[in-house]
């Protein structure tokens, strides 16, 4: 099997090249070929034996969706994009990454012809929903998105469905949950701080707390995230039909309650290092974003998240610092 | 005030030009000036003393959308659209027109700098919507569209949301019901036959019924969709808020019944007009089209339909055929 990621790069994309090169294949097939495409080359996985191509490009870029398909991957996780903060603060690069590039890949794809039909697992978001909202999101919840990044995802969505229904490809996408505890450093998202608040004080400096601590979010793991883009490339087109974007399960509590949990897992000390500095961008956003959600269907098909925040502390403690709390 | 409309020359097109020349003016100004542009050159209006513009181009072709704002127009209406049928058959052409002809037109806006900053008034469809679907849709109820058409359609909706909160524009959509009984010759809508069952016994012919009695659909008449159109021009940002994509009321009635209006408005001779001829491609695409809506904030906001198949019937008669049912 040959797998393409595009937006390889990211913290998804790495996080799911390991899992797969562990894994050593998917759906039961083994892996046999990697093709990791982002702005900046990925890097070759440690450890995997088949053959790995990595390379620079922008997906929108004229030929360079064709380029990434020349070898006809099976399987396409279509990670990059532009994240919300920076969607929203440069117009044309959010549009030009996140919707003409989606729609560029899309139409390679086509253009290769009817005997290639790969499995395409969109990462949309749930900035595709805007405010108001009723307490829990019903999977058939209308999208009026309040940033472009949600925008364009919606847009990318419609696009999928409507080329799977023309046969052209299989799609699915995946409507992540705010992603924490993103590792590394804070990135453009309007949502990094709810990753910043439990992995700074982690890593023993202060985590700058920009919204009310009643801010209630819908959060998961990379590793659950990792764990939903596999279980939807192993999804039939039976079992999706023709409503193949998917909200996504997760954790819902409040920012105050991510301290409270932070604080059981890793101590008074830790939780400490909170500090509260508002930020009325990011509150302003933020206050257009989803709280809860009721994904049935994800559920039914399948797809599972952490059962509490306590459990994506641990999990950020075992896949990013050894399984140690630092002192 | 100086109005643009693109798709001048269709059958909308025409009848809102026929309107607001009747009118004399727009929202309580006076119209000076008219562009109507569309793939075949428009037919400047009879009786209009201000200047009109019409010319025959592809919205979606380099600089065709410059040209048309050229002159600044305060209120676009974007009709310009391949039809449902069309769109499904001719994948390019449908994503051409309806996609990137709408993107052109924003762009364009946007091109022109913040000075300038147009109310525009899109026509979308019902088409967003796809099966299943609740007994009736309410406002809130997610886009699945099952078509081509229906997913441009959304996709434009989602653009014009966002070029409104960037403040690039003032947008607004009305997602117009089956719009029968459409005059002059069939075209390629998938939905044609709703009019044709009414239209052509009316003129002496046989109307051709392709689905069964029983489907249920939702409609309204020309004379509502212009006004519809007027309407939403109307409509103020505060009134609208974010959620500027709107579906419209309508009557909600089966095939069968508009058989029985046929019959009350104008006779059982007329009605024995209609012929079934079972066509299996526009069954299935019309068994996944929405069927009854609950619109409650098109309703509160003052938007109005027929309120019976039979007003349909005799909007017609009044508009298409002189008052008169032929013999």
């Amino acid at each position: 099997m040959h797998i393409l990621i595009t937006g390889g790069a990211g913290m998804i994309g790495r996080k799911l090249t390991e899992r797969l090169v562990k894994d050593g294949g998917l759906n039961g097939q083994a892996l046999e070929r990697l093709t990791l495409v982002d702005v900046v080359a990925p890097t070759a996985p440690a450890g995997f034996t088949g053959k790995t191509d990595t390379f620079s490009t922008d997906i929108a870029a004229p030929g360079a969706a064709a380029q990434a398909l020349a070898h006809r991957p099976d399987v396409i996780f279509h990670l990059a994009a532009v994240v919300s903060g920076e969607a929203e603060q440069n117009f044309d690069k959010g549009y030009h990454v996140n919707l003409d590039g989606t729609r560029a890949l899309l139409e390679a794809i086509r253009q290769i012809g009817p005997d290639y039909h790969p499995k395409v697992v969109f990462t949309s978001s749930i900035a595709v929903y805007g405010a108001p909202f009723p307490d829990a999101i019903p999977d058939d919840f209308h999208l009026t998105p309040l940033l472009s990044y949600g925008t364009q995802k919606a847009i990318c969505e419609l696009l999928l469905a409507d080329y799977s229904r023309h046969n052209i490809l299989d799609g699915v996408s995946v409507r992540l949950p705010s992603i924490v505890v993103r590792p590394g450093k804070p990135n453009k998202a309007a949502s990094g701080f709810f990753s910043g608040i439990i992995r700074e004080p982690l890593a023993g400096q202060e985590g700058i707390l920009p919204v009310d601590k009643d801010v209630l979010h819908w959060h998961a793991s990379p590793r659950s995230a990792v764990g939903f883009l596999i279980h939807a490339a192993g999804l039939t087109r039976e079992q999706l039909g023709p409503r193949i974007n998917l909200a996504m399960p997760g954790v819902c509590c409040t920012v105050g309650e991510q301290i409270e949990a932070l604080r059981r897992v890793a101590g008074d000390k830790v939780a400490a290092r909170v500090r509260y500095a508002p930020d009325p961008f990011i509150k302003g956003i933020v206050a257009g974003w989803p709280r809860r959600f009721d994904p049935r269907r994800a559920l039914a098909l399948g797809f599972r998240a952490e059962a509490m925040f306590d459990d994506i502390i641990r999990a950020h403690i075992e896949d990013e610092l050894g399984g140690r709390v630092p002192a």
